[in-house]
C-alpha cells in the first residue's frame, strides 16, 4: 500500500536538538560575565528567526546569529576571544558524533527490507551528508533530499519526481510543522514521533491540528508494524 | 546525441566571484588600520581551505573564515564593531542581485528548446535556490542539484539517477577542477567556458590537463551550436 517511506533525520533518527541546547547554554554562560542588556536565549532566538530567510537552517547560520546577538547584547564590549569561542562552539557542533535514537538501527533495517526509504532533511548540505555517513545508515536509503524548507510544495515535488502517488507516500518525523502538516497538505500519510525537546520553531499551535489526521507513535520501533498495516490502521488523533 | 545538458551556475550563468573579490577587498581595507600580522588575503585563503571540509562552500562559511582570520591577524585586538561589519559583508553578499553573464538568457532559452537542462552547483542550499529564482531562468531547468562537492562520483550519481549514459551527458562550466575534469573522469562530455577571475581554488595545473579531451568555447552563446554538433565536433585541446 505504501510505495515510498520518507524519514526526517534530526531528532527522528539521531539526536540533534541537545547539541544546539548545549551550545545555547554555553553561549548564555559566556555572556553572563558581560551583564548583557537582555535575555540571551530569547534574543538569540529572535535573531535566528530574523536571519532564517537569509541564512537558512544549520550550524553556520546559528553561529553567525550567536555572534550578532552577543555583539548586540554587550553593546560592543564583546572581546574577540569570545567571538573565537563562539565560532569554536560551531566547530564542535559540526564535529559532534552522530548518536542514533534508541531502536533506530533495527527499525530502519527492518523497514528497508520492505520499502524504499528516502531521507528528507533541512540544514547545511555538507553537514547533513556528513551526519548520514557517520550514522552508518546511508546504505539503507535509496535517496537523500537535503532541502531549504519543508512545505507542501516540497513534498509534492518529491513525490512527482519519484513518480509516487500521495496516497502511497508517507512522511515520518518529529516536527508537526515541517514533517506532518505539510505532508498531509500534499495529500500524503504522515507519522509523528514526538521528540522531547524539539526546537520551539518546529512547534505548532493546537488550532493547526484540529482537522489533521495523522498517525502518532511513541518510538520508531513501532514504525515497521504501523506501515505494514497502512492504510488499514486508524489514524490518530 | 546528447540526452542531458548540465550547467554550472556561479561564473557560468551569473557573476559570482566578483562579489567575493569585492568582499575580500573590503575585508583587507578593514584590517589595514590594525597593522595585521600577516597578509590578510593570503591568510584568509588558508583559513578558508582549512575550514572547507567543515563548512563546505558558500557565503556563511566564508564569513566565518573572515572573522577567524581577522581575530588571528589582529592578535585579538579586533573590535566587535568590525566583527559586525564583516557579518554585514555577508548579508550584502547574500542580498546581491543576480547579474547574468552576457548572452546567457538567449543561450539557455535556445538550449532548453532542444535539450533537458539541469543545474549542478556547489554552495549554500538556500542561497543557490534564491539566486536561481532571482535569475529568472528557473523555469528553463528540469532539475537542480545543489551539491557539497563536484567529483566523478557525483557526476556518476547524477547520470545514474537520471538514467543517462555518460556518452550522452555533457557538463558545462567555468571550473576545470569541478566541472570539466571530474565529468570527463566519469566518462561524460565537458564544455569549458573560461571566466576571467575564476576563484583560485578552482584552478588546476597543466599536468592535470595533459590527457583531457574537452571542448572549450569563449562564450556561452557558442554553446547551442556546439551541442547540436556533438559528438561530431572535434574536441579541444
Amino acid at each position: 500500500m505504501i510505495d515510498l517511506v520518507a524519514l526526517d533525520a534530526d531528532d527522528t533518527l539521531w539526536h540533534n536538538e541537545p547539541i544546539y541546547t548545549s551550545a545555547r547554554e554555553r553561549f548564555c554562560a559566556l555572556l553572563s560575565r558581560y551583564e548583557p542588556a537582555g535575555i540571551p536565549d530569547e534574543r538569540l532566538y529572535q535573531v535566528e528567526m530574523r536571519n532564517l530567510q537569509h541564512f537558512g537552517y544549520g550550524v553556520k547560520g546559528f553561529v553567525l546569529s550567536m555572534i550578532e546577538t552577543a555583539i548586540e547584547l554587550t553593546d560592543g564590549r564583546l572581546e574577540s576571544g569570545d567571538v573565537r569561542a563562539i565560532i569554536g562552539f560551531g566547530h564542535e557542533m559540526l564535529a559532534a558524533p552522530v548518536t542514533l535514537l534508541e531502536g533506530v538501527r533495527d527499525a530502519i533495517e527492518e523497514l528497508a527490507a520492505s520499502f524504499p526509504l528516502i531521507l528528507i532533511t533541512k540544514g547545511d548540505l555538507l553537514h547533513q551528508e556528513t551526519k548520514l555517513a557517520g550514522s552508518g545508515l546511508g546504505h539503507l536509503f535509496t535517496g537523500i533530499e537535503i532541502v531549504s524548507e519543508k512545505n507542501a510544495d516540497l513534498y509534492r515535488s518529491v513525490m512527482r519526481r519519484r513518480g509516487v502517488e500521495p496516497t502511497r507516500f508517507v512522511m515520518v518525523g518529529n516536527s508537526l510543522r515541517s514533517d506532518i502538516l505539510p505532508a498531509l497538505e500534499a495529500g500524503a500519510h504522515a507519522v509523528y514521533i514526538p521528540y522531547e525537546g524539539t526546537w520551539i520553531h518546529e512547534h505548532v499551535g493546537p488550532e493547526h491540528l484540529r482537522d489533521a489526521t495523522y498517525h502518532e507513535i511513541a518510538a520508531i520501533r513501532e514504525l515497521p508494524a504501523l506501515l505494514r498495516g497502512l492504510p488499514m490502521a486508524s489514524a490518530r488523533p
